[in-house]
């Protein structure tokens, strides 16, 4: 009988990804995007621990999270201990902590890991990173202004065409009038509402009517009232009698200011936007890939007041947005946006005789300590094997430095694109590389 | 009666850090200076998912780990997972998965965030990052000899001085061959010794002898032969009975090839070095850190063959390093490498009147879009209040924007590090701040 071992999976964990070097270049390249843009507007980078105490979720975070996603467990120490799924708690946290030492207006962002435990889909995984960006400590509308330049930056940076994308607003206090005083609602009745006008695009019209009935107490001359504000326009939403006009002029002051900067053909006024998360307070924003294969919520965010709450009597508001890495990269891949990162500018150093190396050696080290970036080979392999190696490495050239290169004293370079080949003298070579190969 | 409010803790769990934007940026530098210099030798970045299957840890991990410092839990499906305390599992288990596509000399790197339940104290924290650098494919001296390049590298790139650290180089084979042939010891015994030896600098002449006694069944005239061993250099190694005459002149054939590279001075060899994991088969390297009030070990690696064996029946070797964050940190601090990284060399607008908002949003974005990082205020306080925010941001620069400059079309700059201030023009104001403010 054979005697079989018993290998251990090389598949990651279920709803995690690996990321090889052409996966992990992608996400490098994504990460640099996003914090280009972000830092161009003076935001700061912070990051949290991974774990964070249960306490902070239980107090902080949704429902659905806390009881069927969160990622929790005892800890060694009897402490109940979580692996963040959002990181707005731990910001909140970070940022009470320190309150009196921050100068405002306070800009930070982050880019976390963040976990939670879902049925793994298309754009829905257990391990996601997500750009997170938050402004504190400006009341005005002008926090709200600079929230969405930056949300529109962002993708203008990746190189989104116009109309490959728009940005929804709303405001809370909209609906808030809307449900309370058009209809007319208990505190109940808002909150189921709320709920279901916010799943309304994900359900059949029909479900829709079915679910919306007994919260309205079968009220069915209000349905119509219901539609008419879902379809109003910036123009006409003010004549819904009861409607909150403070934030009608706060939605067409912000259009109007955002327009003579740039951003004014992907807005739109849309009231059926809610945000699932108990803590907006104010306006609310959400940004849809208009891609018909891929029309869904790319990112979103919005004001919430009195983030800090939960650590201390101060006050202080905040506006923010995430922007989670799976469903970027849909967009992009869907807008044919990605750019070839394969290859790679720099130069690939094969061995060509086994008493050379030491000699390729001191030449690769002297190219890289003129910042060249230089891949060597470790064995005098047979050069057409060399070769495919710089090829399959992503390599446009390759140095070759043998027994008359070194009597010569000179390299040849073979571009692996042109297939062109000549000699460079061994004399200042780095420059010669940096100024007329762009290295 | 108060009512009084339980507020949460703003403090992160223990043995973990907040990085608010002073430390990112530390992080942010130390990370990049590290990443240029792998890169620079044609490593690239991979990365894997922070939870793995427990049973990965308790195939592939030291006992120490799997027992007591492991965050391990039971998740909602089931599965036994833990949170990872080192990247060689993980590493393994990608390399494994797709090593018939992997172009050979496969170099990796990764700087992953790692943890374990450990007592909190000076370098020792639960959740840390660790530089993990990796070469497969390549069974010669040269692997080697790289990996010690990159090593040493990596300090220089930092900026530490010749003699501020100090690489130990020995071999696993020198160390068999002495307890085996020479001591002529069992397996049980050598393991113990092999063991007490590594933990040597950490205790007493006194202890170490008390507990290599009965390993040894108190053969006592064996005590001067292992302080023959542990003093021996590497040109008198060879002189005591039963050594590994292979594995001396690997590493005198290393340290002339690396003298000859540059990296002479620094290396030592000393067959004290044991690193605890038992994965490592061949060369061994720790560098340590000269600091009389730091003197430690800083990173070390080594040579580990077939690492991929849990999951494959194919052979790899490979040899590699990790280095952590919180150990370098105290490495930069105390030799004083860590440069000013507070001020920005980049613009602040303060808003000189609420109705030039519109204009100031203006000029910042033409300046965000000509690549220059530019940071506004959103409400027109105190000009003196505002410039304090830029003092306090750490800004270097700001522009004044007024009634009068926008008669002018000019613009006013003030260093805030030399207090000059003066008038530039606002037409290709961009191109000025580049060429003459290096922006």
């Amino acid at each position: 009988m054979e005697n079989q071992k018993n290998f251990l999976t090389t598949a990651p964990y279920k709803g995690t990804r690996d990321f090889y070097p052409e996966e992990m270049r992608l996400r490098n390249w994504m990460f640099s995007v996003m914090r280009e843009t972000v830092l161009s507007f003076g935001y700061q980078e912070y990051d949290g621990p991974v774990l964070e105490s249960f306490d902070l979720y239980k107090a902080k975070s949704g429902e659905e999270i806390v009881e069927r996603q969160l990622y929790d467990f005892i800890d060694k120490g009897e402490r109940r201990v979580a692996i963040r799924p959002e990181m707005t708690p731990t910001l909140a946290r970070m940022v009470a902590g320190n309150l009196r030492n921050l100068p405002r207006p306070v800009r930070w962002f982050s880019i976390p890991n963040l976990w939670r435990y879902e049925q793994p889909g298309k754009g829905r995984l257990r391990e996601h990173w997500q750009l997170n960006v938050d402004l504190f400590g400006v009341d005005t509308y002008r926090a709200e202004l600079e929230i969405l330049l930056i949300a529109d930056s962002i993708l203008k940076k990746f190189g989104a065409p116009q109309g490959s994308y728009q940005i929804k607003v709303s405001h809370r206090k909209l609906l808030d009038s809307f449900l309370k005083t058009t209809l007319k609602l208990n505190e109940d009745q808002v909150h189921g509402v709320s709920k279901l006008l916010d799943k309304k695009s994900k359900i059949s019209a029909e479900a829709f009517e079915a679910e919306i009935k007994p919260l309205l107490n079968n009220a069915q001359e209000q349905l119509p009232l219901i539609e008419t504000y879902l379809s109003s326009t910036l123009e006409n939403v003010s004549e819904i009698p009861g409607i909150d006009s403070e934030s009608v002029s706060f939605i067409r002051n912000l259009f109007r200011e955002l327009g003579e900067l740039g951003v004014g053909k992907q807005l739109t006024f849309d009231p059926s936007i809610i945000r699932g998360f108990d803590y907006y307070t104010g306006c609310i924003f959400e940004v849809f890939d208009t891609n018909p294969e891929n029309r869904r919520s790319l990112y979103g965010g919005g004001r919430y007041d009195n983030l800090i709450g939960l650590f201390s009597k101060e006050q202080l508001s905040g506006i923010g947005f995430g922007l989670g890495d799976v469903t970027l990269k849909n967009f992009l891949e869907g807008h044919n946006l990605i750019p070839d990162l394969g290859r790679q500018t720099t130069v690939f150093l094969p061995i060509m005789d086994e008493s050379l190396f030491l000699e390729t050696s001191k030449l690769s080290k002297e190219l890289r300590e003129n910042g060249i970036l230089t891949e060597t080979m470790l064995d005098s392999a047979k050069i057409g094997k060399q070769i495919q190696v710089a090829e399959k490495k992503g390599y446009r050239y390759v140095l070759f430095l043998g027994e008359s290169e070194i009597q010569s004293e000179s390299v040849q370079i073979k571009d692996l694109v042109s297939g062109e080949q000549k000699s460079l003298p061994r004399k200042g070579l780095s420059e010669i590389l940096k100024k007329d190969f762009q290295l």
